[in-house]
């Protein structure tokens, strides 16, 4: 999808502008600098975040402008002329290293790092961060979902109820995330995603009958019918009426693809409906249900053996309930020739000095173990520390290893290879696979091992010692 | 602001485009038809919704198009052509009644009631529930903040962890609701909303110096300068090195603006800054708070005597956490000359037949006392019931009321009066002050009383009554 927005130039809080014009202005705008994106818990009290969003940034960031127009505007907030003429010419010309989209990711560790300019590394923290939070917020959920609906299938319905435009990504992380198909038409047509979608209640109420509106439907469709049985009453007029369709459908060589039930227990309709039509011959007919679904409540009636082949879900998907953010932030690590930390009242705030890499260690049997932290130009270290209990410390000798990040902008263009999001969705799948099920499960996941090199836990404490002595001064 | 989008057509979900193939080809698409917009549950466990979207949503139906290239889509999933040709002239040219926007509103009473024909009715649908739950959630939330803030300051600092391009939108109902200013540049634009936001934690970290960083700062921005004093040390070195610049500021004639706390125990932190700033004869010197705020924090700094003058809310609002959705609907309620009910296993779920109109009842002092709802070709009635419990019922003889729906769009044509944003919050906040303070607090608020004539009471039960008997059949 091209971006939505033409310039995204002002998508940014307006301190980014402040302090671009002050670097500016005390001629400081193209040192050099870094910074991290990170966040620092996983949301849904989970074991991991599943990443996504970065297609999207990347091609941001290539048509990061601003319009004569928006400079305008600027100028009457009181920027001043020469500032804005540079702005005016502004391009995204860094350099940026990401881990592939749909990979898992952990608390604190790099997950996306830019080298640029300071001015072109600060400008774009606030949409760095409305992207990548979201996205990666919601394939999450999706995954989530994914694991509590095992084979069925998985249709994102929730436009309705998304946050405004935020619908458009929300339905793309979904299908990063292990969704089958949107309601989204959309970004279906935008991003390339499986379209689905029948009928409303509005359907069947414009006519005086059910059965009416139900066989005016299957004449029309008769290839893909899915008939939603609740308007009325499911058991009493919805089900017996789709029964007598279907069967005159068979009549006529079709079949009824599915009903749909969206009210009430789902997990008893569910059953009831499935006795019903197969014993009217009817089991090639499969069952759809919606109505306020999460992946707990797959989960449940899962647990109770409804017969559900396909599940619609909405709000609590494309929000993200209960988190509605994830809490990624984007920090600077480097700057002008020398690493820099945020000391923070809380030991777990403190950032992580340095321009960074990050490697994965995978066990005896292929599965993810642990992520290294370690600094770009140091050689690959064989023994990593907890960040703050450095007498928990795991020796990796002898390990498999891969390296998680990626150049995939090489001053300002953009070299990652570009994959359809099945593909992203297919690895995002496999990757989950390879994350064992103790940081997958929904209650008191595991915590995820991540550990930095003893070069970086030194160098951090250099910083913070040589801070804290300016601070007694 | 303009549409972001050109064309909205797509934006849709996908049933609403086969429901609208299966009205043209069966004939009905010209059919009239009435929808209702409202909602069934006040966010928030709160006692009120704040209606806002309205303006945006207008814009939106005026600009209704399928593009050719979206219509060569729709043909590739198998749309038929007559049916495209048909959509590819599609304008919405339907008629709209709605609440004003700022104006609160209450579960299960029309906000918005679309009149047209059944495919543009219709096709709108998806639209209209993004827009208007979203904004409305969010100006809703903001309207908490306000009262817990009173007089403060309040700034959006949301847009980073906003979900998406949602964030676009819940700037301005954040405006709305009460807040005075956004660090959303791009909407600040878009909507004429006054920006705001000085520096980040990098503008000092790019620095080797704290206080290099504050000087050089105050040297560009004498006159707006916000120093953030928390990045190393908020006691033992923010706070004395902005004494220090504010003094160094006050030589040159100027005076620092505010310190910014983004960290730590804002009410300890707050009094502590306020004692040393007035030690120093910076009384003048505001100081704001940001950090994980929402109207419970707030209130509750507020209780321990903080001394803030200003507070930038992020995430809480700009995704309305705990609530993240508005739950609003949109059922049809009148076709082809009769009015339409879904009957439902929830009493609760059952909705108003017919075409309705609000109006709202004042007590003696000019406080909103009950909305009363009734069918439009009805005169006024001076009686309105409990919609599930008829006993309990209210004679509103004597009373002031008001009619709370207008016409905003007539055949597709905006008709309503463009107020600026500014207006509407002025219009909000004078709404919300008419609205009891029962119905405003956060825990446990009273229930606001609406109540339907006896008309619709009775058109409603003859029309169940009417389904009942078919389904017996």
């Amino acid at each position: 999808m091209p971006p939505l927005i033409k310039n995204m130039g002002l998508y940014a809080d307006l301190y980014e502008l402040t302090m671009l014009q002050g670097y500016y202005l005390s001629g400081r705008k193209d040192i050099p600098a870094s910074f991290d994106y990170f966040f620092r818990a996983n949301p849904f009290e989970g074991g991991y975040v599943l990443f996504a969003g970065l297609s999207d940034l990347l091609e941001i960031l290539k048509n990061y402008r601003f319009s004569k127009q928006e400079c305008d505007y600027l100028a009457s907030l009181g920027f001043r002329k020469e500032f804005l003429d540079y702005l005016g010419n502004f391009h995204f010309t860094g350099d940026v290293y990401a881990f592939r989209e749909g990979d898992v990711v952990f608390p604190n560790e790099p997950v996306v790092r830019v080298d640029g300019t300071l001015t072109e590394t600060q400008i774009i923290e606030t949409v760095l961060l409305n992207i990548l939070n979201f996205e990666s917020l919601i394939a999450t959920k999706a995954s989530r979902m994914r694991k509590a609906a095992g084979n069925a299938l998985l249709t994102d319905f929730g436009l309705r109820r998304a946050q405004g435009l935020g619908g458009i990504h929300a339905s793309k992380a979904s299908i990063m995330g292990g969704f089958d198909s949107t309601s989204n038409t959309f970004s279906a047509f935008g991003y390339g995603l499986k379209p689905s979608g029948t009928m409303a209640h509005s359907w069947i109420q414009s006519y005086d009958d059910e059965i009416e509106a139900f066989r005016e439907y299957a004449n029309i469709y008769p290839d893909s019918c899915i008939l939603l049985v609740d308007t009325y009453d499911t058991l009493k007029t919805g089900i017996p009426n789709a029964i007598q369709v279907a069967k005159e459908m068979e009549d006529k060589g079709h079949a009824l693809k599915a009903i749909r039930l969206d009210s009430g227990d789902l997990a008893y309709l569910s059953k009831k409906a499935r006795e019903l039509l197969d014993a009217q011959g009817l089991d090639y007919v499969k069952i759809v249900a919606s109505s306020q679904l999460d992946e707990y409540i797959i989960r449940s009636l899962n647990e109770q053996g409804a017969r559900i082949d396909a599940y619609g879900v909405g709000t609590k998907l494309v929000t993200g309930k209960e988190d509605a953010a994830l809490d990624g932030v984007y920090k600077i690590s480097w700057c002008n020739g020398s690493p820099r930390i945020k000391i923070s009242d809380t030991l777990e705030k403190m950032t992580l000095p340095g321009r960074k890499k990050v490697r994965r260690y995978l066990d005896s049997n292929g599965k993810f173990l642990l992520d290294g932290i370690y600094l770009e130009n140091e050689s690959m270290p064989a023994r990593y520390f907890h960040p703050h209990q450095p007498e928990k410390n795991t020796d990796t000798k002898g390990m498999q290893h891969e390296a998680l990040m990626q150049q995939v902008m090489v001053r300002g263009e953009v070299v990652m290879e570009d994959r359809s999001i099945s593909e992203r969705a297919s690895f995002a799948r496999e990757r989950l696979t390879k994350l064992p099920g103790e940081h997958k499960r929904f209650e008191n996941p595991h915590v995820y091992r991540t550990g930095i090199s003893e070069e970086l836990m030194n160098l951090r404490d250099r910083q913070k010692i040589r801070i804290n002595e300016k601070m007694k001064k």
